[in-house]
């Protein structure tokens, strides 16, 4: 009897940690029985469509170490939803194959397409094993505790800033924007908050970010331009984070994809309409020079730069690679896989299986606890729940004050 | 009878290791006696100016070690030329803390205001013991090899544009454009190749960045976008990276500082203006979706990202302060530093010293024998040059053409 094959998919946007999910996979298979050959789709539902497969099985086991490493999807990605004239044509392709295990790799869109693929098998009598394994950046999924791909990016994202803020601090009157990835969730803008922990020598009121914009929160021009004010007045300067989703709050709205979402990243149109509103506004109280007012849109490096990733993160999106194989095998199907983290003093997380259907076409957002009653920032809760995702950051110092009495001169004033 | 005093300045776009320099300085200070006191400048010339000094002195070796793993300007930093007016005060404030050497850590326009100083200390018979330090991303600075500052800089453009390229591949007919920063010298963006010698399993052709666009060389739009069509009708995709001085070439014009040079970091404008010229221009070979164009500018990531430094880049920054610090108490006097490499087979700098006049006013741009032909990329001359200055990358994979033979279906067109 020939033994039924399995299909990868990578779909929706890459993370740092993507390749891990399919290498805690593989890692799983050379030493099963059930399955005969296990595939990957070039560029998702693509790869799918038009017949360009993988063999995935004859990868040396340095090689799959390797891809673990390596940031974007190994096997390409897409954006696609499966219409009814697709859904015909992937099991056409999956029967010619002898495909009956399928892993899509990927967030709720993704839910969503393997969801749509569910049911088409159901209709046509297919027999098909499915898990959903989750990865973004967004940290949106609902159900569980955090998704494969955040601490990383969040992890890039306070490490950034934290860089950024020391940079802004350096010259006078400085007021720096910065426009972070998160669409209808904030938690990767959130996580920029970690970099206020970051400094000997520092109370936490004076290191940046100072304001930080959620999607989850009402933005008005006139409450940014009242807390810029307010941190500009009290310190002389301000670092500013921004949730890309504020854009569509603005009516800035790009290209759309199959899914309806809209093109936030790859635009700075929110950070130079912020700076623009920032340099009309502000009043600046030193006659030291005028404003200094820069906007940064940080773009992709948040989800793929190499060299800086979460450990917990890396660890965890093999385990669930892992667990999709073994509940798979097991007959489970149908479903996706969540983190429940546990009540210890040390941070850990156990694997659940959760219906594939709880996830399609939901989002999780920052829940209000975690949120600053003037919607501008974070609360400690947030801090204590993102730090053992995020790991190690860097541990800095400034100088501090140590004022030089000054002597009887008179003052300069530079005209 | 009393020492004389001495004063550091930071000035100009901070580094990554700007502070290294800071504390080399500081570290030999401890065993001399003949500087009283050692002070900072706050902000640079503004500290100057307006008295606000600040007592070095007194920090523990664990702060001084601290303070060199900060980026940003631990004093704070300016961009202010001092005008004759300005001068007059400089050496009132000067005289008043008793203070007869100056250390000035800055690029070249630092260096013309370390000149500048110094021959007004001539006019006004003042004895002033003068030293420029040289820091620079841009790596511009004539005579010297390279610049402290650099090499951290091009390991984070490298780093970033190698994740980068991966996640752009993750997608089909992908064309990402990366801004990067580089005013007259294209240095930076020169630095992004060494990503292409990060990929096993991939030939150098195939791998990002495939076209670099340097300040040093001639820009059209028509040689750009048949460069672009070139790239993409062989490999489907293609990663740009571009120095942000093109954009002077396009009459984008920003913000001046008092040196006369325009702002072009913290502007989108350039990344959003070639992005549009692909769109309307670039013809698509593939039924697979529409071209998918990105384009994202680094800004003050690059010389501030605190995880990503040059180890070499470190320990010369270090050296740099040291030899300042020795060469000033030997009684030179109106010199900067530079690097010679030598001619080892393993990489290796010594220091040496130059007169500061020779440093004002130049810029080192990329020499012709490191870019190549066709001006959109560099020579193996220049990844020789830069390997050592930027030391270890990561060494990462992909999966390179494992494709499965199809099976004889009819091919599959999505509307």
């Amino acid at each position: 009897l020939k033994k039924p094959n399995a299909l990868v998919i990578q779909s929706g946007g890459p993370t740092a940690v993507i390749n891990r999910t399919l290498t805690g996979l593989l890692s799983g298979f050379r030493s099963q029985k059930s399955i005969g050959h296990i595939y990957g789709a070039s560029h998702g539902i693509h790869g799918l469509l038009n017949e360009e497969l993988i063999d995935l099985g004859s990868l040396s086991i340095e090689m799959i170490h390797a891809i673990g490493h390596t940031p974007g999807a190994a096997l390409g990605s897409a954006r696609l939803k499966p219409r009814p004239e697709d859904l015909d044509r992937v099991f056409e392709v999956l029967a010619a194959h002898s495909i009956n295990y399928l892993f899509y790799i990927g967030g709720n869109d993704s839910a969503e397409a393997a969801q749509l693929i569910r049911q088409a098998a159901n209709d046509k009598k297919h027999d098909l094993v499915i898990f959903h394994l989750p990865k973004t950046i967004d940290n949106d999924l609902v159900i569980t505790d955090h998704c494969p791909g955040y601490g990383s990016a969040a992890k890039v994202c306070a490490s950034i800033l934290l860089g950024d803020d020391l940079d802004n601090k350096s010259f006078y009157n400085g007021i720096k924007i910065n426009v972070c990835m998160g669409r209808h969730a904030g938690w990767l803008a959130a996580s920029t908050a970690l970099a206020k922990h970051c400094l000997k020598n520092e109370d936490s009121e004076e290191c940046g970010p100072h304001l930080i914009y959620l999607p989850e929160c009402k933005f008005t021009e006139e409450q940014f331009l009242h807390d810029v004010q307010t941190t500009y007045d009290r310190i002389g300067r301000a670092t500013i984070v921004v949730a890309e989703g504020i854009a569509e709050r603005l009516k800035f709205v790009g290209e759309k994809d199959e899914f309806g979402n809209s093109q936030l990243s790859g635009s700075a149109k929110l950070g130079e309409y912020l700076e623009k509103l920032v340099q009309k506004n502000i009043k600046v109280k030193t006659e030291l020079g005028k404003l200094r007012t820069r906007a940064d849109t940080w773009g992709y490096m948040q989800r793929s730069f190499p060299l800086v990733v979460s450990e917990t993160d890396f660890s965890e999106a093999y385990t669930i690679g892992q667990a999709g194989l073994r509940y798979a095998l097991q007959g489970e199907t149908d479903k996706s896989l969540v983190l429940i983290r546990e009540q210890t003093a040390e941070y850990k997380c156990h694997v659940q299986l959760v219906d594939l259907s709880h996830l399609a076409q939901k989002t999780k957002t920052m829940p209000n606890e975690m949120i600053n009653t003037r919607g501008n920032g974070v609360t400690n809760l947030f801090i204590e729940y993102a730090r053992p995702l995020v790991g190690e950051l860097p541990y800095l110092t400034d100088l501090g004050r140590l004022p030089l009495k000054k002597k009887k001169l008179s003052a300069y004033v530079r005209k």
